[in-house]
């Protein structure tokens, strides 16, 4: 068989990295339940066996190409951010990172796994927000609700950017980054300020 | 069979009733393309040949079983609504009927659907969003970026119900609807002012 005879270069460092596209593309598109582990297989060019023999079950592989390429920490230190910008700097970091094509399908993969009735797919979206909330947002923000604040701040994001590339609403598609970040920064300021 | 002979009384007003309840069940809790047609009849009691017969296709019983059960209309006539407390009624309306077993599981599978990556899945949800977006809060809105602010409604609405009742990131969960409404209504009327 040609494609398992391809799929077994255990050798091969892009054999992983491979995987992980293939993967991070059917999650996208299909969502946790929707997507199996033989067409990844099939879209990597490997033989299914390896991607257990690297990554375990479906979960585990779900979870390791939902990894963001770098850390939200490396890309802004949020601290460093005037309190009074906070809204538009978080706006900007958000619906700016969707744009980059990799991001967007971890995002949409994330996303489509949160509204999955498994608790594996669910997962990483709540990890996500429950970091973004948690360490992020309500650690720099005051009263005693920051937390509700937070969050509100974070399923105000994920509403935009649903609406925007899951279901796909105008005018949201046809806004530009700096259109939408001035339409959603002053509520999430709002919220940050409480 | 039993339940083939069961499920064989199209004199019966109830069954129609039955399985349109055991699709809602299942869609709010698998969304549209884990469910099965064999998995509801199963749980409605009835032959699967029952369901193509009353309601024809998936995606039919699927757009059946997520009609509200009384129009929004019904419920509260907006155009009485003040201006000025639009946000709270807005907000206070839409956690309400969450609240209602029956109106929570048809938004949960309008909600699921909307993640799917099928086009017959996303549908009742794109329609639920711009029915409420431009028959409802557009046409009440001054401003000639009213369709972005009532979507940015809308999709802050959905964001806050998806960390609710899906994703269940605390202290959403645990917050009355009182609570909700206060934290979120001055953002909704911020939009609705423009």
């Amino acid at each position: 068989m040609t494609t398992a005879a391809r799929g077994r270069r255990p050798g091969n460092p892009d054999t992983r990295s491979t995987i992980l596209t293939a993967a991070r593309a059917q999650f996208a598109a299909k969502g946790f339940s929707g997507a199996s582990m033989r067409a990844i297989a099939g879209d990597a060019g490997v033989d299914a066996s390896l991607l257990h023999h690297y990554f375990g079950t479906k979960a585990d592989l779900y979870a390791a190409s939902l990894e963001l390429p770098i850390s939200p920490d490396q890309v802004l230190a949020w601290s460093d951010v005037p309190p009074e910008q906070m809204g538009e700097v978080l706006a900007r970091t958000f619906f700016g990172a969707w744009e980059v094509p990799e991001v967007r399908a971890i995002m949409l993969g994330i996303l489509r796994g949160g509204m999955d009735g498994n608790e594996d797919a669910v997962r990483p979206f709540r990890e996500f927000v429950t970091d973004m909330v948690q360490r992020r947002l309500a650690a720099s923000m005051e009263g005693e609700d920051a937390e509700a604040r937070a969050l509100a701040m974070a399923a105000h994001l994920v509403g935009i950017e649903m609406v925007r590339h899951v279901v796909r609403v105008e005018p949201f598609p046809s806004m530009t980054v700096d259109e939408l970040v001035d339409l959603v920064a002053p509520r999430l300021q709002s919220y940050f300020d409480g």
